[in-house]
Order: C-alpha cells, then structure tokens, then sequence
C-alpha cells in the first residue's frame, strides 16, 4: 500500500511539536521521513507527558512513521553526512524541514551551494528569528483575556499547542507548495515563516484584527458562548454538560423544534423586538434564548438529549474529560478506521491514529509506529548515501553515529 | 510577482472556516481559487465579527485572494456550469474544495465522470458524515475540563476555532499531496477526512490518548503551567501578566540567571531532593518555583522585565487583549512585512495578511482583498468555460449568475 507521497525523501531537524508534525503529517501520506537527532536526543526526547518508565508518550506520538537517523551534530563528520543527506540527488529528494536556529554548515546558503533546487522550510519564533513558543505567542495575541467564564478577569491560557498545530500543518503545505513549483520549474525554494506570524496571520483571517482597527471594539470574554449566533452549554440531569449549536438557520430551527420551545421563543422575539432567525439577533438575545432552554436540559439525562438530538440531526456535543473520550468514544478507538492497536517499543501496545485523510484510489496507509532513536541510521547511511558497512561501522565505533 | 502555485485553478464550495482557509492558504500562494456562492451568499456571509453596517469581517477575513462566482445552485443550469468549472481541463485545474454535505451532482461519482483524473478534497464533520462544528468537537475530545484555573470545575470553552484552522491547513495540505499524485501517476483522488478526525488525531498525536491509555491518567486542568516542564504566567509590578517559559534547559538556566534566584532554587532542589536541571523535577517542583520567583516580578514592571529577558534572550511573552495588542505590537501592522494596509470594498483599508511564509525564490505575494459576491462571475464563466458575453448576459437576466 502506498501514499500519495510515496518515493518523496524529507529530512527533518526539528524538535517539539510544529516541525515534527509536518514531518510526520508528511510520512503519514507516505513520504521516507528521515529525523536527524543527536545520539542522546533531542530537546523533546523526554517531552512530557511520559510512561513511568520514563519513556515519552509525547515524542512517540510525534515521530510517527518516521525513520530515525542519531549523529553527532556538533562533530565535522556528522555535519557532513547530515549535509550530504539533505542535499542528496534525486527529484523526490532534496526536501528539508527544520526549525533550529542554524549552524552555519546547516544554513540555507551552505546546503544550497550543494544542491541549488533544494526545498527548505524553516519555522522560528518570531520573523526576527527571537524565540518564542505556543505558550509565549498566545498570550501575546490576545486569546487567553478572552478565553474564560463571562465576568472573570485572570488570563486563561489555552492547553491545547494550537499554534503549534497550526503551524505545522502549515510547514506541510508550504514545502509541498515549494516543491510543486520545483516540478514546474525546476527552482529550488528557501521558505521560512514564524510561529507568531501564524498566529497574527490566523487571528487577522478570522476578523479579530479588523473587530479591533475597524470597529474599535476589544472583545470581551463570553464564555463558552458561540459569539455572535447562539450556541451554548447546558448541564443536564444527570450533571453532564453539553454543547448546542444553533449558528445556522437550519441549526437554530432544529434545536427550537426539538425542545418544544417555539412558543416561548416567539413570545421571547416579540418581548425583545428581535428576530431570531437572524443570527445577530440570536447572540443579542442569547440570556433570554438560554433562560428558556435551561429547564428542558435540566429536566432530562444527557442520555436522553443525545437520543432527541441525533434523530433530529442537531449539532451538539457531549463536554467529557479526556478519560472519559477514550473510554466512551469509538471514534477514538480502532473502531474508527483511522486508528489502529500498534506496538510502540520501549511503551506497549496502544491506539495510533494515521492521517486523518482517506485517499479513496490509495487506501488508508496503516499507522506506524516511532522509531526507536537510531533505529534507521545504518539503513539510512547505506540506502541514502550508499556507504558501505565497514564505514557505517566506523562511525559507530567512533561515537559519530548512534544505533537503536 | 507570482506564487509557488500560480497557474493552478481550484474551484471551493464551502463555508465557515477550515475549507475556505484551506482555500484562501491556497490563493495566497498564488492558486486561482474560486468560491462559488448562492446569489444571496453563503451561510458565512453574514458571520460575526460584522461593521456597523453589517458587513462580515469575518467573510471579508477567510475569502482574501479568491475570485467569486456567485450562482444558482439550486437552478439545474447552475448546477451544470458549477459542474464543468469543476470539471474543466488543464493539467492544472481539476480541484475541487468542499464542506458541503453532497447533492448528488456535485459528489465523487458525478463530478469524476466527468473528468476521471480530478481531484476532490472533502471535509465532513465526523467520519460518518454527521453535523460537528469546532464548538462541539472541542468538548467532545475532552479539552474543556483540561483548560482554566487549578482547582475550578467547569469546562472552559476555547474561544479559539482551533480545530477549523488544524483542519483548513491540513485540507490544504491533502489536496497539494493529492495533486502531486497525480502530476506523477495521472491518477485522479478523491480524499475525505472528518473535523472531528483531525481533532482525535491530534489529540492522540500530542500523547493525550496515551495518558489515558498507558498510563491510566485522566489530566486535570493545571491552570497556566506549561505542563511538564516549568512555565508559568506572573503578574508585574504594573499590573501586566507576563508568561515565563523554562521548557529546555537553556531557558531554564537563563530564567534562574536573568532572576538571580540560583540561591534559592538551589536551596529548593536540597530541601526537596529534586533535580531542577531535569525537566519533570521542574514540574513537581512549580510550586516552590513559582513561590520563589513571584516576589521578583512584583517588584518589577512590564517594562523592566521586557528589557532584561530580552537582553538575555529568554523565551516569554506578555499577556494582552486584542485591541492592546493589535495597538502595541508592530508584529500585528504593515511595520510586518506580512501585513499590508488593504481596501477591502464596503469596509475600508485595514491591516491584511498574506501567507505567513516567505518564499526566498519568489518574494512575497502582497495580500489581496476578499473579493465582493459576484464579483467575478463574469470573468470565470468567460476564461474558464469561454462562455461570449452575451451567453452569461443571459444568465444574469435570468438570475441563475449573479454579479456584484
């Protein structure tokens, strides 16, 4: 079975989330993935969380489907040799994803004085290559003062690396962009972009820039509100909250039907003036909207919303720990197709999800597991770079090169 | 000026957020993206944040760079000439984008017969085709319990569209991965993938699944702390929060450095028998961490903090609104490369991005307006089917074509 990026040959010089996780999205769709690292890791190898052994679950859930070269970055010969591989010939080869703030020998100048059509990708921290990470760039585009309950005032920062996944799926299509202009046209490409710039860039996509520079407005925390429609949580009978969604016209008229509460809305509408088949008007009249529905979830088990609401084809959601999604949902197990039981070494037998898009004419690429550090670095000296075995045993010898 | 992907033509139905990102991503790398909408517009197109005339910022925010057709979908001859714009030749056309829940001429088995080498990326709301929105996958993975202040009980909400960004970039990504299949096998793709999909693989990529499944922990809410390691939000002299990220060792080091707190986290590691150098030593120790460290940002401003972890190149941000940011930091204004004052008609001229990456061979597209609904219609129909003037005159006349 293959990908739709199969014969394409990456390698990746990165640590944490972003970078890895274009990499990996990568070598999910099928491309050889080669993730350089220093014979005792990177900075993310122990990355919480992690087994009580110590292993990183954090690492393994990243490196996916990768294969995994250990060399001895800050030794001439592992400079080389990982120089060599980046630059290596080929046209599906030549492709490098990296967000270390370079060595010289690993800056774009130096590697494309080797291979001029080679396709780099570098994301830092900041466009003036300062650091910063998710945590640091949050705060600093305003999401965390308005995250939270309506009325409290303390910064809530999000635990979810939004930015971080954003921006690698980014990294993704921009070296697939880059390399598909190289097809065309045989051009190499030297591509950066910045963790903030993303973030600016998404947070100004999404109109809160311009609610603040056209409209003068700074936006308030709403809770879990849907701003600017109506959607809203709900605590059931049974204690367990909800989420309901009634953003579109068919949504709002669904979630009316379903809950018998036509009359009152309409006693609400001519109460307030407003007319809540728009959406704005729904958001300005969403504590009266709220006030209605609160009896009717209170009154009924979260068992019982979820039977109404499926059959009506409502959109809403259950609010559940984490344990209690991997205990209760099928879509988080290999019950869903994109998941399947594999043996990560070093941790056991766990669900792994591939990429999340099926390519109908291809199939499904099963997951892989991480590799173990060094577990490809003879395979990859002698397949990439032909070296024979007696070198690649060298090299080991001399602490250069690391085996798993 | 042109982008890595100039000369490749993809055709978008779709609203909200992750495909029109996807699609917008695509455009601003130089694609002729466009967006097909009903005559009265799409469901998005009054969606919040929206100017005191009711225009959407946010349409305005997620449509930059595309070209608009608005028509009658529901109109057979509408229906038609979506169709062949899908469906036109050109080995660089071909492209399809969508959300929208199928009518039968414009799914898989209709569309590629009509050109057996196209390629459809498609994104649903779960695997099974069922309504999910990023208001009820959010909750539904589990991350509401996890995020908000140690000790509190309800699910906060992020305010975030996360998933919808994840889940444009990577759609993005898919339709590059699938056309790069085909520019090398001819073979046409179609490729699905689900809203909630992308969440649960993420979230089981970031190690969350495994936490729950390896090692039988359900993660609490930790508040601000950067899990695992130390990182932690303070409150200065001023007033101003600032998040301190001591992630690896070097900001670690330079965080106890820059704060001449050596003494005392050395006392701190004796009193506990931790080893602060160690990343989770750093977590179980946050507490006296923080304790030790809160003193000395009270005592100075934003300011003076913001001049010393500068100088020494430490990793931190600061905590602001919206409007304080977008007022304050020139990263979020044209003084940003990326950013460019626009007229975005009906609105006004305000800050746009472009695509956050920068590509070295090719400079930097400057960011274009969102078009007005209609506002190419005549264009599209003329270029891409050569359809004579008189033909679309016809069609507006009948009001089957819309114009701006």
């Amino acid at each position: 079975m293959t990908g739709p990026l199969s014969g394409m040959r990456i390698v990746e010089c990165a640590a944490f989330v972003a970078v890895p996780l274009a990499g990996m999205t990568l070598a999910q769709m099928g491309a050889d993935v080669i993730r350089v690292d220093r014979p005792t890791g990177g900075l993310d190898a122990k990355r919480w969380p992690v087994t009580a052994s110590g292993e990183s679950l954090f690492w393994a859930g990243m490196n996916k489907a990768k294969r995994s070269l250990a060399i001895d970055l800050t030794h001439p010969e592992g400079q080389e040799i990982v120089a060599a591989l980046i630059t290596a010939p080929g046209p599906d080869a030549g492709l490098f994803l990296t967000n270390l703030r370079g060595p010289a020998w690993m800056d774009w100048p130096a590697l494309s004085a080797r291979r001029a059509d080679l396709v780099m990708v570098s994301l830092t921290g900041t466009r003036r290559g300062e650091p910063a990470v998710d945590y640091t760039v949050n705060p600093a585009l305003g999401f965390p003062f308005a995250t939270g309950p309506e009325g409290t005032t303390d910064p809530v920062a999000h635990m979810l690396p939004a930015w971080d996944l954003v921006a690698g799926q980014m990294v993704a299509g921009t070296l697939l962009a880059a390399e598909r202009h190289r097809l065309k046209t045989g051009q190499g490409q030297m591509a950066e972009l910045s963790l903030k710039d993303v973030g600016a860039a998404m947070m100004a996509n999404l109109g809160l820039l311009a609610e603040v520079t056209v409209n003068g407005v700074d936006r308030p925390r709403y809770g879990n509100s849907l701003y600017g429609a109506y959607g809203q949580d709900f605590v059931c009978a049974c204690g367990a909250c909800v989420m309901v969604v009634g953003l579109t016209d068919r949504q709002w008229r669904g979630l009316v039907k379903v809950t018998g509460s036509e009359a009152a809305m309409a006693g609400l509408a001519s109460a307030t003036g407003l007319d809540l088949s728009r959406e704005g008007d729904r958001w300005h009249a969403r504590a009266g909207i709220t006030a209605i529905l609160t009896p009717w979830f209170a009154a009924r088990t979260r068992m019982a919303v979820a039977a109404l609401f499926d059959k009506a084809g409502l959109t809403w959601g259950p609010f559940r720990t984490f344990g209690q999604a991997v205990r209760d949902d099928p879509d988080l197990s290999p019950d869903n197709p994109m998941f399947a039981m594999v043996d990560q070494p070093g941790i056991g037998s766990y669900p792994m999800p591939g990429h999340p898009a099926t390519f109908a004419g291809l199939g499904r690429l099963p997951p892989a597991p991480a590799p173990r550090l060094g577990q490809h670095s003879e395979a990859v000296l002698a397949d990439v770079l032909g070296m024979a075995s007696g070198q690649i045993g060298a090299l080991i010898d001399r602490g250069i090169v690391a085996v798993a």
